[in-house]
């Protein structure tokens, strides 16, 4: 069965989506622990990121260094902080989280929540950053 | 002046040192979020991790796939989670977390207390596996 993120990625679910490639994509987060908290997610399934053959698993933090770049022209923050858990859904993907302070990548605290125009309103910054 | 990294990389302050090459050395955090949390780092003092120069950026990040598969050897967890903050140090490095549950990847509960040979015995356990 496909994964949620393969569903995001062959159009079957909708994602408010920051970037693509051909082997890459990046969408907002919509359970967001910060405000611009984006998932960048290698098209082809792995559960484990480290399990990525090198090559791949080089590509894929080279997509993330393009999509934190374009974060960081789009969300005012002291810097793009990264975290790989992983424990929710067996598909690797990279979370990609504007921080100003440590609190801001922790996954424990309640989620954002935000309205559907302001997720389209952030992807769009980001993607034209 | 040099960051604390910079003086554990020139031996100047002492480190539980699990891998190391010409570019890069692992060493335990002794400030643990989980046991086995070790730090990757770039022997060439960065601050943000993704203004490394990018040949040099995916070189780090094969290095901290080399690590991953030694701690995921010597420490029980259901997986090994990432996490790159940098608020504290402007040295650029990454956080290899062995993870049972997301919880374990909070930077804001209270850290683990270890024995010094503790510390010796899980940084021996991740070098040897």
């Amino acid at each position: 069965m496909s994964t949620i993120f393969t569903k995001i990625i062959q159009r079957e679910i909708p994602a408010y989506i920051v970037a693509e490639d051909d082997n890459h994509i990046a969408f907002l987060d919509v359970s967001p622990i910060a405000l611009g908290h984006t998932l960048v997610v290698p098209k082809q399934e792995t559960d484990l990121i480290f399990d990525i053959e090198s090559a791949r698993y080089s590509e894929l933090w080279q997509f993330a260094k393009l999509v934190e770049r374009k974060l960081r022209g789009a969300v005012p923050c002291k810097r793009v902080g990264i975290a790989v858990v992983g424990l929710e859904v067996p598909h690797a993907h990279i979370h990609l989280v504007p921080l100003n302070t440590i609190e801001d990548l922790s996954f424990t605290k309640p989620r954002l929540s935000l309205s559907d125009s302001q997720y389209q309103e952030i992807a769009r910054s980001i993607r034209e950053a």
